[in-house]
């Protein structure tokens, strides 16, 4: 019996590593396998504790596929060394993602600096790193996924707040990169998350089409945590019509991986191998 | 010597009660009065408290204006009877504007049942209310601003949430109901800190023109409150550029009055009059 055969419908479904950081990267993997789970979302810190080369040969040997790696960016500071170290940082995430395999590197592009009122210079840096950034991600046979945070983040974490947004800065940035027509080196990460409460994010799907590079779900529950980074929630605990993104997302041919990242101190402290059996129950309930 | 000589500079700057709600009415008008503030945003519980004619005189006698009448809106139950109590209220809420000479009535739309993943349903209902309202706005010499709340409140207080989406609300339920050219009776109001991490703010601002119908500053600081409603901050202490939004109001013809509405326990549990100073002095400073 192949993995697939365990729960039909699961090839597409990414488990994100961070939903369940608690297993090593071998139960990771092997918990996938058993369940029939096609893909997994890494970051990059326990990829470089267990060894990169180690986990590239751990995943393929599952079969399974690496749909995010987690994760570059933080281009916003406005001191020019701190600057420059971001982008070398993210040419060190662009060899991983090639090691890796992965589908793309996730980028949070990073928020304002403390003090600070210039939201439209820190969005202009993220500009200029990705100009960098591109045309070694395409040297690499990497794709940068840009990713729109919800707009509560946008001081402290993101300053690109909508999907529409991310798409037309990958654009800018791809074509001054003249990329072959039809293969994005810069597109665009759909996280429901950030985007659902968003009037425009049916259309800028449509628009988005082939940069989608990954598609992200959890859910937005209420009352928001202290932490508002640990307020995500389990699919269909919440105000996401997770089927409607999912079917927008098919429409402008993505089909790619579905990845399921929730940050959330209760997941977290639940027993593991509980929390992946309800992600696959959420999933086909409130996804497929 | 006349309260504008006090300050000059205030004239168009607006107290919303409810920065300082520790005091009455008559408190509130007679401290605008002695600094040179020039008008006040009222809320509908404290007038009709104070009484409705009672504070129409105060405030008149006084020379003040009312900037706006907070507020209506709500309009988002699934359920019939509700929806339609929601449009009695908003009807009383016209009145009560009416006999105040309110500039508009903020409509705050409302969120989404709780276990509703129905976004768009709840976007309808909004502009079903609408088209019931408009009319009977305009027949009382009364205009409607439709607030987008940061996309922070979208499930649970206002599935308006950007600018650009308010204005093609306003837009659309006006059209249908013939107004005048160029006297909207639909509008929007550009509250800053609901509105400044929005890439499209800026042409939405320029699009709105004369439909902005109410301007509001505060300042987004972090961390976040528990309660994020409370989370609002004093003008220069966050990270909002509100000097930009103020230029880019004005050149959109926009003349009417910078209120000043902040939701902030700390500030309510401060001396009213030391936070009277601050706001004047944040507000020449940072808006001006």
């Amino acid at each position: 019996m192949s993995a697939d055969d365990v729960h039909p419908g699961l090839a597409r479904l990414s488990l994100n590593q961070r939903t369940i950081p608690r297993w090593s990267l071998p139960e990771l993997v092997d918990h996938c396998g058993k369940t029939g789970v096609g893909a997994v979302g890494l970051w990059r810190e326990p990829v470089t504790e267990y060894g990169l080369e180690r986990t590239s040969k751990l995943v393929q040997d599952a079969g399974l596929r690496v749909s995010s790696l987690c994760r570059g960016g933080f281009f916003t500071s406005p001191e020019a060394a701190q600057w420059q170290a971001a982008i070398e940082d993210n040419l060190r995430a662009l060899d991983e993602a090639a090691a890796l395999g992965a589908e793309c590197v996730v980028l949070v592009v990073g928020g304002m600096a403390p003090g600070s009122t210039d939201l439209i210079g820190a969005r202009q840096r993220v500009h200029d790193a990705l100009a960098v950034l591109a045309p070694a991600a395409r040297e690499r046979g990497v794709r940068l996924a840009l990713e729109a945070l919800h707009p509560i983040f946008c001081a402290d974490r993101a300053v690109l707040s909508t999907l529409r947004q991310a798409l037309q800065l990958a654009e800018t940035v791809d074509a001054a990169a003249t990329s072959a027509p039809g293969v994005p080196t810069v597109g665009v990460v759909v996280d429901a998350y950030h985007v659902w409460w968003d009037p425009d994010v049916w259309s800028a799907i449509t628009a988005a089409g082939s940069r989608i590079l990954s598609f992200q779900v959890c859910d937005w529950v209420l009352p928001l945590t202290e932490d508002v980074l640990l307020a995500r929630g389990m699919m269909g605990d919440g105000y996401i019509d997770l089927r409607a993104l999912r079917t927008a997302v098919d429409a402008a041919g993505y089909t790619g991986d579905i990845e399921v990242e929730i940050f959330n101190q209760a997941l977290w402290d639940s027993d593991p191998e509980a929390v992946l059996d309800t992600v696959i129950e959420r999933y086909s309930a409130h996804v497929l």
